[in-house]
This record gives C-alpha cells, sequence and structure tokens, in this order.
C-alpha cells in the first residue's frame, strides 16, 4: 500500500498528497452512487483521472480504499465537531455547536452517510474503523461533559459520564439516519431537536419546555 | 424453504415447529459463538440433532437462517419491551420498564447481541431486517409517548414524537453495544442510566437531578 511508484507518463505529475486526495473524493463518490459491492475501481480511476494500477499502488485494494473513505471522512467529521464546541462556552451551549456540525455534515453528505456509515456499521472489516471514530466521539462528549460538571464543583464517576456520552452519540447517530432518509429535513431543525431530547429530557419535554438555540 | 420433507428415518419425529425452534437454538448459539462467517452448517446441524439437509429444507441457506435468526430473537425482544410497558401507568414508568426489559434482554444474551446485532447492523441482506425491528422500536416509543402526551391534553406533531423516539432508540441501542462489551455491568443499573440521560435531560443531570425507579 505504501510502495513507491516511479512514473506515470501518461497523467500530469502532482503532489502524491493532492493525487490521494483526488482518488479519496472519486472513490466517496462512486461508492456513495454504487454502494461498497456494485463500486468498480476502474470507475473510480476514471472520475479521479489517475491509471488503476496508481490507485491500487496509492491506496490498495477496494476494502483498503475504503476504509480509506471512512476513516477520510469520520476524521473531517470528527473534527468538525469537536472544533465546533470551543471550550469556554456553556456546555449546553458546546452541546448544541457539536450537535449542529454534526447534523450540518450529515445533511450535506447524505449518499456518503447512507452508503459509507451503513456499509461500515457491521461488517469487517469497516466496523473497526466506525467504532474508533464513534470511540473518539464518546471521548469528546465525556470530556465536555466532565468538564461542565468540574466547572461547578461537581464530580460524576467515569462510567457514568461515558454511558451519557454513549447514550448522546447513539441518539445523534440514529437521528442522523433519520435525516439521511429524509431529504427535506432541516440539519439545524435536526440539531434543535436532538438538544430538546438530549438536554432537556423527555420528561421536560411533555411538560411544554423547550430550549432555544442562542442568537448567534 | 418451505418444501415438505417426507421423511427422516434417523432422527425421532418431532413437529415441526419444535424442530425449527430446535434448528433456531442451535443456530443462534453457533452464530454466537463463532460468527456468521465462520459458523458451519454442519456444527448447526450436530447441535441441533437433525441432518443438514433437514435444516436446508426447513430453513434455507445459511444467510437465510441468518436472517431466521435475528427476526426470531427481535421479534421476542420487541414483544418483552412492548409487553413491559403497560398502557396505564405513567409514561416515565412505562419507558422505564420498557427499558429495564430491552437491556435485562441484551444482558442475557450478550454474546448473541455483539454477534447478531453488530453483523446484522450494516451488511445486506441482514440489514433490513434490523431496521424494520428497529422502525417497530421507534413506533411502540413514539406511540407511548403521543399517548402520554394526548392525556394531558397536549398535541405534538408527528415527526417530533418520530424524532424523539429516533434518539431514544438509538441511545438505547448505543447502550446496549456498551453493555455487551461490559460484562460486569448491570442491565438495571443501565436502564436507570439511560433514564437519567433520556428523562431528565442531561442538562437536569448536571444540575444534581436523578431519577429513580419506583418501587417494585
Amino acid at each position: 500500500m505504501l510502495a513507491r511508484v516511479s512514473s506515470a507518463p501518461a497523467y500530469k505529475r502532482l503532489p502524491r498528497a493532492v493525487r490521494e486526495q483526488q482518488m479519496l473524493d472519486a472513490a466517496v463518490k462512486v461508492f456513495s452512487r454504487r454502494g461498497f459491492h456494485a463500486a468498480s475501481m476502474d470507475e473510480i480511476a476514471d472520475d479521479a483521472g489517475i491509471s488503476k494500477p496508481m490507485v491500487y499502488a496509492y491506496l490498495g485494494t477496494k476494502e483498503e480504499l475504503f476504509v480509506a473513505c471512512l476513516h477520510r471522512e469520520g476524521t473531517r467529521m470528527t473534527e468538525a465537531i469537536a472544533g465546533a464546541a470551543a471550550p469556554d462556552l456553556p456546555a449546553d451551549v458546546r452541546l448544541w455547536r457539536g450537535l449542529r456540525a454534526f447534523f450540518s455534515f450529515v445533511g450535506a453528505h447524505r449518499d456518503g452517510w447512507a452508503v459509507l456509515y451503513r456499509q461500515a456499521r457491521g461488517s469487517q472489516p469497516f466496523a473497526g474503523e466506525l467504532a474508533a471514530m464513534r470511540a473518539r466521539l464518546v471521548e469528546v462528549v465525556a470530556g465536555m461533559l466532565g468538564h461542565a460538571l468540574r466547572a461547578e464543583g461537581r464530580e460524576v464517576g467515569e462510567t457514568e459520564l461515558e454511558v451519557v456520552a454513549y447514550a448522546l452519540v447513539g441518539a445523534s447517530e440514529s437521528l442522523a439516519d433519520w435525516l439521511a432518509d429524509h431529504p427535506e429535513a432541516d440539519p439545524e431543525k435536526t440539531a434543535t431537536r436532538m438538544m430538546n431530547a438530549a438536554w432537556l429530557g423527555a420528561g421536560q419535554l411533555l411538560r411544554g419546555a423547550t430550549w432555544r438555540p442562542p442568537h448567534a
């Protein structure tokens, strides 16, 4: 997978990193359009304007390429979420921003979500990549809640925080699926709905309480 | 799959329904122990005390058998959840009972959950079976919340209810994974934690509020 490619005369010379991004862009597009099984390396190479042997040389087999797509998209998403939740804001605003970043990402990549993440969820070796991403998100959310608690001088066990974080991440993933299946649904409104369910709780919601996003 | 099997002289005659349950019991056990790919029809037939041709005749290919396992386990689980949440109880007690039934089921079938549900989540044709089960659970939860709201004379849109239900089901599924990976964790305590996250909301939790299960 890391073998050096000495030359590729038929194609314009570009830095390796740029080539790789082009291949991944093409691969995400083709996997999203066709699904993992029906996607062909020929179409990915064509779309990237790169020879098929070069795609194999740079990024390996179709499975490895799919894992690389998942890894890049997952990293982008996790960074968007972690970056949105600046540490100096109140906990609910941080959660809101993180959720908004998450649902905006899913809303902008509905097809990719439906294929990449659903495909990845159950089947090895993709499940491992997704589990790692989920673990990272759980860590971000648990860290954020722990930070907010310590700021109030309160202490909650690691397990309690982890469990709440798993619940939040799982609820968000489930709503992301819902969002991917509802092209008419608005990502920001979905984030607000998630805040209502997560922050106020269903019980508060039943009593008529509503959480509103702060004015930007 | 529904072909009649005229005779099986080497084995004791049993009603078809009993035979099928024996095969499914064996299949769930073997799939849980080996995973879908490594599981062999020979081992399943051996474990059920039934000839391999009869397993094929009754329940079809290995894929069809896996779907049949998922369907039976999923139906049992959904029925346990729906049955636990008697309609004449307050909404939070119903949710609590449903969650307790769910996490108790997962706790009693940790291996099965890890293999059957994780395997099923992403890969076709298993994903369809799991999606149907999830849709049924969302319907149960949304129906329960809608019922509680109407009892208070309030009306909430179908989409709002569906979104809250998706969030609850997704959060529970995520915690079920956590539970499957933590053999030392108590299912009932996990259900209480889920109530705290879902019913009171993370915000309420941060303010120190705690929901406690009613005395049985």
